[in-house]
């Protein structure tokens, strides 16, 4: 382990933290909140810790994979660690656990919220909340690949532990051009959301919240009531843009470039878009002839458009109390939420290419028994997927099982029922946010035990960095000094 | 597709059915039962098909493996259509599908029943119910196998078809051997079983059956009482052997040939006794501290043991009605499901070397990660484990989840929570038995819909054939006449 890059790449991502602070500190003198102190005091520590760590001198070299996951492993514990002293300091939630739970959520873009009273927070630290799923959207370590000079090789390790989905895609040779190019898409898509939810007719503060909470696929709601108090249109609005962003970005990066035939040529997008027509369809059916009959079926579509979009990616925003839905209604919610979006976009979940890539690997099965002999390859957008692809893609299913069992056992102890303690975990893993009965749209995760909110912590952690890197963190060979 | 090979394995199967059915007429005519002559009648349909399926003249010759899998996918759906029909005939149960789901029930060692009152079946057909456990526990044609001169490459893929677990160790070079020393073990071994629940003070009748249904840890009981009116001591008897059926039978062989170093080495073995160990402990405290403060230490150690043992090798005989256990304990027991016995053994469920080595194989990952040029082989039982073998591993995991999935939305329509259709499809599918809530220990299947019944009865038998031979009825090329 070479302990002095990991250090640097740390001070780096904790001195942006304390940058990013200054925007909710400035929103919250604004607006006259105390909270304003509490911000500066956690920028200042930010800056700080940020000095000492980043200090280190290393020397360009060989890095091996496990400093690049090492350091995303670590800085993904430090920034919420770090981000939740404004929560505690402003008394807003006192309980460490508590605040640390609330703020690994934001940055993991999960929106699991431990708070039966959000308004009154202040305005600045609502945005702080919101605005930690923008930055943990699109990846921390991401944005310092696009600003820093680093060697090539860690370039793309860091790149590999932070973004989504079996195997890294560059869209431009070089790993830095390519953060650049995400990045940008990134922030110009979260400005045009921002801006038709304005046109929607909501207010400015809501609408920057709410947008880069959307751009996220985070899933924090600004008000205790949710998002059911925004009129429809908004709320559609809303829906439409979690499936965009929940869209592979190479997409765009093809639209952009006019390359539309392989825009349109991309698999993983055509198979998320269909997932979301045919599961809408089936929901809404079943909810409009279970709970909808008197508001009628565009009620019925509306809402199940807004569940399906919230919950395939991961985002976890909430418009109407799921609990009364039908349970085969509540399956098919299961499944969004298990398969997630597409790799390479802001969305968690398991990654509908990960899905992709094993129902293809389940069909050569099929063939080779009928053909011993056939030699046949898996193809995935056009290219052969390499035998350490899908052998990685075995072991994350397998982890990511074992995780899921362990976090089971552990909620079981807490006051909560089967379906409770399974939700909360799947909404937790997969970074969506709510699940079903105390842990609901409408309800939330201040009443389990402080075992299980530490857990659900380590769950949204492990799943926003897919699983290896936390995991290796408790592995002792990566913190052996010579390889 | 070779027809002409797939219609003899059918006939002979079924032959061995028409000799089998006449065990039960006998009993029945003993205690002057009219179901004497139900069963007699089919005894005749099934000689009569089997001499028309089993009179087919075939070439020697190579044969492939859809050939063994589409005969044993095929011999386990004629079977039970034909050994359900004592249950109409007679009137006890006159539906179709409840007596098909009944019959899959018993040949799949599952033991889920949809009846409310067994008593009223009266000694023949309740004989026939435990028979049949006994005769799918081993597998019929591994009995097939042991008795027909068929040539080598076609007994592979039988034997591979029909025996669980992620692949076949042939005991003696010829498969036919194999297959011999195998039933010659578990008839052993059912008769030791039966002796000890005699001694135990068990009459005879409940003995026998109870004896074979433990050998092929079936789960029939043959009282409306379940297995809770049998003394203690009794019930200690049917844990024990329950464990003993789920331990791979190399072991036994090895203690046959007094190759005991070997039998002590069996890495499945240990593993899945000491998961009984643990597993008894952690509930045992759990249901102590919960529900049996007042009966004591010994009888919470009792019933523990008593569950562990009958769902960890898929049996599912029930003492308790464990849905009064907290949630901890019902995750734990869960997890004894999923798992299961031994491969090589007469227990169902995912089997404790398959999760072995997919435990192994994410380790190796780790390895990988932080030693990247090392070279390194997942190893088991002391052998090195071919890619292939991973491969189906890998394979058989994804369709399983499959399954389970479509499971769940099937029963999703039906009228229960998510607990129970959960742990319906855990129960059927991992050939156990019982689940929680309504088809618990104490309830049963008979409220579930003519639909979900179908599901559940398809999951028995693809549980127990693990998977593939199953599907590959479902696959066009299977029926291909070239290959």
């Amino acid at each position: 382990m070479n302990y002095k890059i990991v250090s640097y790449i740390l001070g780096t991502a904790l001195k942006l933290e304390a940058i990013a602070l200054l925007i909710p500190t400035i929103i919250a003198a604004c607006y006259g909140e105390d909270s304003w102190w509490a911000l500066l005091i956690t920028a200042g520590i930010a800056a700080v810790l940020g000095f000492v760590l980043g200090n280190k001198k290393f020397k360009e070299g060989r890095y091996y994979a496990r400093e690049g996951y090492a350091a995303t492993a670590l800085a993904w514990i430090i920034l919420p660690t770090v981000g939740c002293i404004p929560f505690i300091l402003s008394g807003t939630i006192p309980n460490f656990v508590d605040a640390l739970f609330e703020t690994a959520s934001g940055f993991t873009t999960t929106g699991s919220s431990v708070l039966t009273e959000i308004e009154h927070l202040g305005k600045g630290l609502i945005f702080w909340r919101s605005f930690i799923h923008w930055l943990g959207g699109m990846g921390i370590l991401v944005f310092i690949l696009a600003i820093l000079p680093l060697s090539g090789g860690f370039h793309m390790h860091l790149m590999k532990a932070e973004s989504p989905g079996p195997n890294v895609s560059k869209l431009v040779p070089k790993v830095k051009e390519t953060a650049k190019v995400l990045y940008l898409i990134y922030a110009a898509m979260t400005v045009l959301c921002i801006l038709t939810l304005l046109i929607s007719g909501m207010d400015l503060f809501d609408a920057v919240c709410i947008g880069v909470g959307t751009a996220g696929t985070g899933g924090f709601s600004i008000r205790n009531s949710g998002m059911a108090d925004y009129s429809v249109v908004s709320q559609a609005c809303i829906t439409v843009w979690m499936i965009l962003f929940g869209v592979n970005f190479n997409v765009y990066y093809f639209i952009i470039r006019k390359r539309f035939k392989e825009a349109v040529c991309c698999e993983e997008a055509r198979f998320y878009l269909i997932a979301i027509v045919l599961m809408t369809a089936a929901i809404t059916l079943n909810v409009y002839f279970n709970n909808y009959r008197e508001e009628g079926l565009f009620t019925a579509f509306h809402n199940s458009f807004f569940m399906v979009g919230s919950l395939i990616t991961s985002t976890g925003f909430g418009t109407v109390d799921t609990n009364t839905w039908p349970l085969f209604s509540k399956v098919l919610m299961i499944l969004c939420m298990t398969m997630g979006a597409c790799a390479g976009s802001t969305g968690g979940g398991f990654k509908v290419s990960r899905i992709m890539l094993l129902l293809k690997e389940a069909k050569k099965e099929f063939l080779l028994l009928t053909h011993p002999n056939a030699v046949k390859t898996v193809k995935f957008e056009g290219k052969a997927i390499e035998h350490g692809t899908m052998r990685s893609l075995t072991n994350y299913l397998i982890i990511y099982i074992l995780i899921f069992i362990v976090s089971i056992v552990v909620l079981s102890f807490d006051k909560i029922n089967f379906l409770e303690a399974f939700s909360a975990t799947l909404a937790t893993i997969n970074n969506i946010g709510p699940g079903f009965g105390i842990v609901g749209t409408f309800g939330n995760y201040s009443s389990l035990s402080v075992v299980s909110k530490i857990m659900l912590t380590f769950n949204m952690i492990a799943g926003r960095l897919e699983l290896l890197p936390i995991l290796m963190l408790f592995y002792p060979k990566t913190w052996a000094k010579h390889y």
